[in-house]
């Protein structure tokens, strides 16, 4: 039985989850090494048994399943059983945990753009408020399994304060890696989580490096983004959630805010693992948007080449200089038929306005990015504006006040007497 | 055809949907009138034809329903077109229109006090993070349907960021009138939503009066908590929510933050309801929970007397001096056999702390205080222990970011070195 095994990115060595999983790694043992402010060379895929799976997780089975549910298809994580699962201290999880772990229903909703509409994928509901939690739960998940208590990660703030509430959730130990210009909200979100917070004076890349040395040093599970391999498993699942959402009728263009590049890859393994299993024939282009002050994906999909410049832009979550996941990010634009596009911070800031005001779903401003991207590409005439569009929010307003707070002024306060003159008294 | 109709609380005269409807009437227009710093009186109930409901919705229809979605059920709302729907401006409301507003499937989580499990009905992950977002989406189908096109609250800021994001939803005009200590996390959410915002220098019973004066002057659709009878009927979807997540199955105890006393008495409705439609025998006891610096309904059921003091707490949800729904509420905890307490807001912070470390659900200072009541009912011997409990987390944390601020110190920041030294250098 072979339920699993990881591949290398880079090598395309293929490992047992035994090999990778009791010794702790989380790149590839031949050719995987991580390098300071640089994307992760020999970043490990896992792959299924799709022909076997085929027969049970077919389109209709799909078209049934709720949103949200992604544990409906448990052969579809590493969860299962794997071959080292009789020796201590693998621990086993029972179905029934797994289903109090669903993320909530994601609901999709539209927003019209001048004389068109575009479909939402709205994660701002989700448990800890971002698309992040996709990724916590399978890692929170992964780290009982294998009997760890600890687990640890660097972030922006989205990925720590996700992990921090997961591991309340799962009574497990967090450890957060975060730059110290943090956005409070997030900042106190962690805290309030419990978690342990280790705060850098640095930005996200140094805390990134910083996070690899000293949790392996003290044994905690490591949840970086990109470098531990279930982070893109767990966000998968956004395309499985698109495809139920929209039963079955896909967008030609998704535009992903795109960091470290997980979400992007993580998206298009999921509609690629779609295709292996005979649901969808085609898959929508996915196109990457960034952020002009962080942009290392643009750069590298015109030149070749990874070249490292610190980033800053607002959309603190999309901030990365060292995309980490880049070379499968890359790909997956390129596979996908889609491209890569740069948005300025006030267009995203515009944008972030016309998604509170039209849908009332409150975003940060990584998560209006795409649909920044969106406007762009459509003006410059990169898009057919008359096939379908979907853009993600992946993340909550509230947890960003500080943005909103350079956008709103707070309003003068009025004595009731001045309120009755003025609408009253005349 | 008589789909629904209103009565009076306290006069009991029967009234159809026009009359109440197409005049814009909110309180009995016999008995009712708004009153500075006290409860209302003449507030209006909704009543529908249980006898012919009940061949439709019975238990196994509502066993059947997925939680959050409320608008399965389209017969228990005041939104069927009622006598007046053939004039103008009268709007109709499609079903398909309905099922966009869905509440996600609020899932029912667990927290162990102690040696016992208590239930958690989860609220903070809503389209606005709140409770709230129940009456809001009714109030705003009910501006439509009206023909309206802007809507007016008062609010300590829950009632004011919900009405403002649904209004953003449905394309509505809000004003929402709030006193200028609201906690800033509320106040963005509210301008992000592109709310007008008037901070009253005063406050929340202040701002109610205000509101109610200006609303009319302007001709506003008022949502005030209580004022507005579909507040309440939007609330007691939170009772059958209950139901389906627990299929069937209820609890004992249900602890409720009370403030204005709507949400205790509309879930106290919805039960009733249930009851009417043969779906339930009995229902749960309900426990009125207050925090000590704003407990007029304590006071009210200890004393059959109202008495208005100032109210001042760190549960800013819950701060009412004058509940608006206090009769109302009284009889909801009487009649389900329930009782009222206070906690002190050290206790509800306390409370907080535990829920968000224990279960990964950030909740706001007013969500828990019903974990405060429930621990102080335990320890007070009020209640059997053995019995099943549950509590309502009715708000986000996120939403206020200033009591955890009060709660957490940011910590230290540090360089790699540092960290490298402390944690590796050994």
């Amino acid at each position: 039985v072979k339920p699993y095994y990881y591949h290398c990115f880079n090598c395309h060595t293929q490992f047992s989850a035994s090999e990778i999983e009791q010794d702790r790694h989380y790149l590839c043992p031949k050719c995987g090494k991580p390098e300071k402010n640089k994307p992760l060379h020999g970043a490990l895929l896992i792959s299924f048994d799709y022909q076997q799976l085929k027969k049970r997780y077919n389109r209709p089975f799909f078209l049934k399943q709720p949103a949200g549910q992604i544990w409906r298809y448990p052969l579809l994580w590493p969860l299962q059983p794997p071959e080292y699962a009789k020796d201590p201290p693998f621990q086993k999880i029972e179905w029934k945990e797994l289903f109090s772990v669903d993320l909530p229903a994601t609901k999709i909703h539209e927003i019209r753009v001048d004389t068109h509409t575009v479909k939402l994928l709205d994660e701002t509901n989700n448990p800890t408020y971002s698309y992040k939690d996709r990724a916590s739960t399978l890692v929170a998940l992964k780290a009982r399994q294998l009997g760890l208590t600890a687990v640890s990660t660097a972030s922006t703030g989205n990925a720590a304060s996700s992990m921090a509430g997961i591991c309340a959730r799962f009574g497990l130990e967090a450890h957060l890696w975060v730059p110290e210009n943090i956005p409070e909200a997030k900042l106190m979100q962690i805290l309030a989580y419990g978690g342990q917070v280790h705060l850098v004076r640095g930005d996200y890349d140094t805390a990134f490096d910083l996070s690899l040395e000293i949790s392996q040093r003290m044994g905690w599970y490591n949840r970086n983004t990109a470098y531990n391999p279930l982070t893109m498993e767990g966000k998968k699942s956004g395309a499985f959630d698109i495809f139920i959402g929209l039963r079955g009728d896909l967008p030609d263009y998704i535009f992903v805010p795109v960091g470290d590049g997980v979400v992007i890859g993580g998206i298009y393994k999921g509609f690629c693992e779609l295709q292996h299993l005979g649901v969808i024939e085609d898959y929508p282009k996915l196109i990457a948007v960034q952020s002009s002050g962080s942009n290392a994906l643009i750069r590298f999909m015109q030149t070749g080449k990874f070249e490292y410049l610190p980033a800053e832009t607002i959309a603190d979550s999309i901030s990365a200089g060292a995309p980490r996941n880049l070379y499968f990010a890359a790909n997956s634009v390129r596979e996908s038929g889609g491209f890569a596009l740069e948005v300025d911070d006030a267009d995203i800031v515009k944008s972030q306005k016309l998604i509170n005001e039209r849908t009332g779903i409150l975003v940060e401003p990584a998560g209006a990015a795409s649909l920044a991207g969106y406007i762009k590409a459509k003006s410059e005439g990169k898009i057919d504006p008359d096939k379908k569009s979907m853009i993600l929010l992946t993340g909550s307003g509230l947890k960003d006040i500080d943005s909103l707070k350079r956008l709103h002024r707070r309003p003068d306060a009025f004595r009731a007497e001045v309120w009755q003159e003025r609408y009253v008294g005349e």
